[in-house]
């Protein structure tokens, strides 16, 4: 199961620009996790959401039961990026539906045992949480500076609930005032983490964890076209893979850590979810193998 | 053969502050060197030289016949590191001797088969080259910043003329006027380069060539005390390494790159070459092997 928010993002990079294209986190993330799981989406969208991106989740195996329609216009996003593809500019943010969604979770959605929590406000991360009736398997959660610098507290306590939170270098320096990602990853493990996972745009991503240290490279793109959603794709890929193999163990992290990544990467070469939506599971296959070669000595 | 600086460095981090301590390019190679290759050392100091730092230079097997002493004072640099240990913040450069130095290579020197040239002025670079006796078996070559702002075309000409010219991703995107480190890596294997090795810090190294890519991870250090001469060991080990194998297969520069990389970490956990001149090789390996882990998947 996976909550988050379903947008419509009007995103300009250097390599073009798209007006009222799908996104937001639930989007990227479900669709990564339909690599290799069927989530159930729990979001909110306006009555302006098109029908034709109603139909291209549901053709991803998407369950939608909880993918509420409200009265009024879906979260709109409208961003920026330079020359440097790693920082966002933020040019409007039209909350919409979004302003006091509060998820609600269809009955069956209450026994997922594998819980993604979208980059969403914490409080409705934790209220997501509350409403389950029994223990996940496993929960792994998303966030951002925005959270991280408005409800810190409330941003902990997510990394004390779920088993695995997911954040950048910048993130996790913010969340632990340190500028030590090591240190960082072992306040992280300390919070009882099952392991530290630190994303790090195109420097790829680490895991810390009891017993070691792990690093997969970001996979050498020559161009990003558009990294909106990379991270979410990550996430649901992650959660996807998880959910797929049940296996906790630090090699099978690792090797999750790897299809997130391949999968992230697709997502960044070309707009919207387009190239997500373009491949199949043989070309992450290939791109994993690839990765596999990156690091061979 | 190493050609570069020999300092007196000042340097302040988080971490504490060393006054006149023993730095340059060609000390932290040469240093770093010594544990594959006894290397001929090319640099100019002044008659303040501490006999200590000669004694401790001879002492790691380095020949300081190209060592010149001038009536003057050594090169001094002073710097500081704030918590971000990623950037250095040149307080003073007093360049004494160095300002007109021409390298003085004795005549055994001439004729290297391997050769680093340290990160000095890219006109000093060209001329310790057009001195040699013979085409070297291999030259490396290091440049910054500075260079490539002040004299773009000579730090091209260097690039050429080497067999492979390291650079950090910053000086990479400036030197070819790209965002993109795979298109920087392109252009400098156009460039006649063997491979294209681009040293990210923290985030690690990455090498290109015409057979693939390679990721080398930053090793996780919790804190780093001071990252004066990273760099320069990155570059003194891997030429070490070069000259001791004689292998340029890609496979072979990939474990030189992982040498590299272990060497520079230990540079980087305490002042000047206090940590350099306390490991044995037998760390080198235990390192390089906890690499080995490290990606593993």
């Amino acid at each position: 199961m996976i909550a988050g928010s379903v947008a419509l993002d009007t995103v300009k990079t250097p390599f073009g620009r798209v007006e009222n294209a799908l996104g937001g986190s639930a989007t990227f993330a479900g669709i990564a996790c339909s690599f290799f799981s069927k989530p159930l989406i729990s979001s909110v969208v306006g009555s302006d959401f098109p029908k034709k991106y109603f139909d291209l989740l549901a053709s991803k195996g998407l369950d939608l039961s909880g993918l509420i329609v409200k009265n009024g216009k879906t979260f709109h996003w409208e961003g920026e990026y330079g020359v440097d593809l790693n920082v966002a500019n933020t040019l409007r943010t039209d909350l919409n539906v979004l302003s006091d969604f509060k998820p609600e979770l269809p009955d069956f959605y209450k026994n997922a045992d594998f819980v993604f929590l979208g980059n969403i406000d914490p409080d409705v991360q934790l209220f997501v949480l509350s409403e389950l009736k029994k223990k996940p398997v496993f929960v792994l959660a998303d966030t951002m500076n925005h959270w991280i610098g408005s409800k810190r507290e409330r941003v902990l306590e997510v990394v004390k609930k779920a088993d695995v939170c997911l954040m950048n270098d910048a993130e996790a320096r913010q969340l632990f005032r340190t500028n030590s990602i090591v240190k960082a990853g072992k306040e992280i493990l300390k919070l009882d983490s099952k392991v530290a996972i630190i994303k790090k745009g195109e420097h790829g991503v680490v895991m810390f964890s009891d017993s070691g240290f792990f690093s997969c490279p970001g996979y050498p793109l020559e161009d990003v076209l558009d990294p909106t959603g990379a991270g979410d794709s990550f996430g649901g890929s992650l959660i996807g893979y998880l959910a797929k193999t049940k296996d906790f163990s630090e090699e099978n992290f690792r090797r999750g850590l790897v299809y997130a990544s391949s999968i992230a990467s697709f997502n960044a070469e070309d707009f919207s979810v387009k190239k997500l939506c373009s491949i199949s599971f043989s070309d992450v296959e290939k791109r994993f193998n690839e990765f596999l070669d990156f690091v061979k000595f």
